[in-house]
């Protein structure tokens, strides 16, 4: 069986596409009573970016906080804001930000039409009902959250993802254009989500030579981005993003994203640091990889920042393991169906202290 | 202003994934009174996917002759044979063949929707309501029609596609194990539409990013296809075929397809030949691209058909450089914006006589 992978249906590429959003929301705007929501990086409050949002006065626009990685608990509130601010259901959801940003927009556009909590949907076809029209606008490349069929959550007892094909964006706009204000630490950590995600899928079981061609082309554009430099970085690290969302449709990523989970679930470690964090640990098993990893960071100055990493109780560890072991299907891309024999409970709680005591010895 | 690009909202990819189209249109069977179109190339009539063509006795299959290059007329035929055999809608039509074949299907969907003849549609976003859901199904790779949002047709005054945002599949099937039964020929004239394509789009003016990430992976395809060989090789350029018809996105293709047209419209070469023989001419334009052409031919032991064009009177190369001249997009990429004064009618009546006059000489 193969999954009948659905693909965001509408998108436009290109510096200044930002521009054609009031344009593209207009045909949507159907009914007098009708209003958009606009769900922005509060990082934006005092940018020039907040004076060309297409909003009208009847819209709500919503800032979001994202320093936290998106709970479950947050999505409920941000729903909730809607509801209480019109009877009737918005004619879009529009998320405006990096990874976490776009990702409590779609859940928000799910959860408008799906009664209960989002927790409650937390894991794989769990929602019934088709979402509100949204649409995802990146200002970060990497995460590939522009393209997936996921909205990653920290919920009450996991983190874990709302995967279904009602959770893809209806349209995304990507505007190189507006990478332009992040630092250049964010865009790096953020670029090494969509090149580890790489190192992972290519190197697993779970591969066949569609997700294969995405996921080379979107590491070789990661490499021309980090290695090389050189004209339309932005440009490229934006389309390697998509390529990278796209390349999950038959492959995984690995033991990279699981013990990330883990950290973030535990610690609150944003999804980007944790993936470095933890890639830095993984010589074993990725080695062409972590070496490559080693010599962009060289290159881009970069200092991984263990000191965010807290003295951490053995209890916290247990619960590292258990999140990390939930992602069933990560240790089968990367070990094989017999994962179970390879990774143990025992090896995992390693692989986190080694991690960790780095972080204490720094 | 960028083009908000519509794509095909699923994509199954897989040796073996034909097999779960049964399964996907019995989702789309609503209606008691419901029938799907299967809308199939001839040359499937005594082959073995006949049997697994999942209809049902209620469904009207359509075997299409795919010898002359997809006319208005006959789609405007295969239009009323299903008027003709029931009142209602389909819940679907179903296109399983190359290029052709799908072209015809996504036409008859449009046109069983739509007023008038299907040569009233040629030219860019004319139509005006949905067509019906209609589905890809490629047994040979190379067109991009399964990605693309046109539907190339030669009509009563010159070959041009209907382009539209309704054009594009609601579904594709991309299963490599389809293409096998091919003769080498074909394979190779096909998969040569989507390495000319790239070497016309990678060369020419318009280009992003985007566009250009996925003409640079699927002409990579077509070279580890058609230079080194090897396993994969039919699921290699199922992907080349599709990411070429992605790309057309923010690209255009060039020189090469606009003479191409030409020779289709007034000699009724198919596309792929026609493609190759003009290629085969035009050193001054793309040296790489033509040297790179010749080397595969060779590797693949490939004649080109020069036999196929037939003597042809002063008229017939005028009418030809009219139909190569319609498509001003295709110059405009190529040779710039003042491509008319490169390109002048004189010029294309030699690069016209170029090519006939070598089939003459052979």
């Amino acid at each position: 069986m193969f999954r009948n992978f659905k693909t965001v249906p509408y998108v436009i590429f290109g510096r200044g596409a930002f521009n054609q959003l009031g344009a593209i929301l207009s045909e949507k705007r159907q009914v007098p009573e009708g209003f958009m929501v606009f769900l922005v990086d509060n990082a934006f409050v005092e940018k020039d970016l907040r004076n060309r949002i297409p909003a009208r006065p009847e819209d709500l626009t919503l800032w979001v906080d994202v320093n936290d990685e998106p709970k479950t608990a947050y999505v409920d509130q941000l729903t909730g804001h809607v509801r209480d601010f019109s009877s009737v259901l918005p004619e879009g959801v529009i998320g405006i930000g990096g990874g976490s940003t776009m990702d409590l927009a779609k859940a928000v556009s799910l959860m408008l039409t799906n009664p209960g909590s989002s927790a409650d949907y937390q894991g794989w076809d769990l929602v019934r009902h088709p979402g509100v029209y949204h649409v995802g606008i990146p200002t970060l490349s990497g995460t590939g959250a522009e393209a997936s069929r996921t909205t990653v959550l920290s919920g009450p007892d996991k983190k874990l993802g709302i995967n279904s094909d009602y959770t893809p964006f209806d349209q995304i706009v990507l505007d190189p254009e507006l990478v332009c204000g992040a630092s250049a630490d964010q865009r790096f950590y953020t670029g090494m989500d969509c090149y580890i995600h790489c190192v992972e899928s290519l190197s697993g079981s779970f591969l066949n030579a569609f997700s294969r061609s995405y996921g080379e082309k979107a590491m070789y554009l990661c490499r021309e981005v980090f290695l090389d430099g050189g004209p339309e970085a932005d440009d490229k690290l934006m389309v390697a993003s998509y390529f990278g969302g796209m390349s999950i449709a038959y492959s995984q990523v690995g033991i990279c994203h699981a013990l990330s989970y883990g950290l973030s679930f535990v610690l609150g470690v944003h999804h980007g640091i944790g993936n470095c964090l933890a890639f830095d640990h993984l010589d074993e098993y990725y080695p062409e990889g972590v070496e490559e990893f080693r010599r962009m960071m060289k290159l881009h100055n970069i200092e991984l920042p263990w000191h965010r990493l807290p003295n951490v109780a053995e209890q916290e560890i247990e619960k590292m393991v258990d999140v990390a072991l939930v992602l069933e299907p990560l240790w089968e891309n990367a070990l094989g169906s017999d994962w179970k024999t390879i990774m143990t409970r025992q090896k995992i709680r390693d692989l986190y202290a080694g991690i960790l005591t780095e972080a204490h010895q720094k």
